[in-house]
């Protein structure tokens, strides 16, 4: 069956306190409604806005190590305070490149932290405390609201090793695993079957981005037509253990 | 513009020699036809196997590398043998996985070998040589077919460092950019606009397995409705250059 990625326009600039699933259901309902089953793609920056992880670079007093680490990097030092304390540790430093194990678990540039329209009231915008407990409160709220059980992925966009260019990838799920098992060919000889498993929930933050391109213009999108597999769900399952990594 | 991701279904098993270019028009001319902009992305396994990159590991005599290493890792010989001809060297070995650098520069499992139906025949199926010469030929042969400019988008699955699970990614490409630049948000205080570099090739090779899944059921789909950028395109634009790359 064929599946349809529908941007959600009508999302209004978010700010501290505000209601996302509200505001995804007023969207919806404007246009293509909410079905049962849909796939409600969240990009992280509305949700953390949302949640008020947004601060001024002024609070922040760097630390010593702060201080050597921004002028190794050439970052702002109160910026630099921040990524440390959002992580659990650096992973690789060079040049201006910082790549970090948030305190989630998740490894990517700067901590996930957003300077991007830093301004001289230095605004810059962390991740989601804890992403899946975003994405489970969006789906309750949004299944209240409209009666129809969604999965929520919270979604951001990180670089990876080995390849140019970033993709979307989750950060929080609700409402689905975000894995499959795939079998392979039967086999009448045997052999060992090949079992893939595929990261349905990674791959549908990326499919999500085709249409929420240009940066924050939309920051949801409906995945309608997906079959997951309902579960809890959680984006932290997608985190590598840290012994069984061979990239750290 | 909402996107459509259609699975393809009707593709025969593939066999050496099979023109896939003629298997995709006939299949897509059975329903959803193909139109000018769609983005049809085919697995690899069916591309290697009408390139006949398949063969018998009975062929292969594997050097005294490969028994070591082959030892070392619990697979057969001549498997490993064929794994460090298509590489260019060993990037991780730990217990029974290995990670190498495909001649064409990708970082995988296995070189990409996929040895899932080794039965007593032994046969396994490489990579395409030049996956971006298989995408262009693949999009000039739909196009002389049924006159449709369309992008082509090889794929496969691979792993990634630091979170499970497979995604499927571009590795070869034809008639787009695999990069999209997104210029974040106006800076009216004169700081340093952000460029965000998204990789849409792996996007959408992510996006179509949604409805490929079950492996090989589904080889190919067609997406519908990406505003693509038109060009030549290449997947071997997405590697990283060594020097660049903090992971190897």
């Amino acid at each position: 069956m064929a599946l349809t990625i529908i941007p959600l326009a009508g999302i209004p600039e978010v700010r501290p306190g505000d209601d996302v699933a509200r505001m995804i259901v007023d969207a919806a309902n404007a246009g293509s409604g909410i079905e049962a089953g849909d796939v409600i793609v969240v990009t992280q920056k509305i949700v953390s806005k949302a949640e008020g992880r947004v601060l001024s670079l002024d609070t922040v007093t760097p630390s010593p190590e702060a201080e050597k680490l921004a002028a190794e990097t050439e970052k702002d030092p109160r910026l630099v305070e921040l990524i440390l304390r959002e992580s659990r540790g650096v992973v690789r430093q060079r040049g201006p490149v910082l790549i970090t194990e948030t305190q989630h678990g998740f490894i990517c540039a700067n901590a996930g932290i957003d300077a991007s329209n830093v301004g001289p009231e230095g605004i810059v915008c962390l991740l989601p405390e804890d992403p899946d407990a975003s994405a489970r409160n969006i789906r309750d709220a949004i299944r209240t609201a409209t009666g129809a059980d969604v999965a929520v992925i919270i979604s951001d966009t990180f670089g990876r090793p080995w390849r140019e260019g970033h993709t979307n990838v989750a950060i929080g799920v609700a409402g689905m695993l975000p894995f499959v098992d795939y079998v392979g060919q039967t086999d009448s000889h045997g052999y060992e079957l090949r079992v893939t498993t595929i990261c349905a929930a990674d791959e549908l933050a990326a499919a999500a981005e085709l249409v929420q391109n240009k940066l924050d213009a939309v920051p949801v999108a409906i995945v309608r037509g997906y079959p997951y597999v309902r579960g809890e769900g959680a984006a932290r399952e997608i985190v590598r253990d840290r012994e069984k990594d061979l990239f750290r």
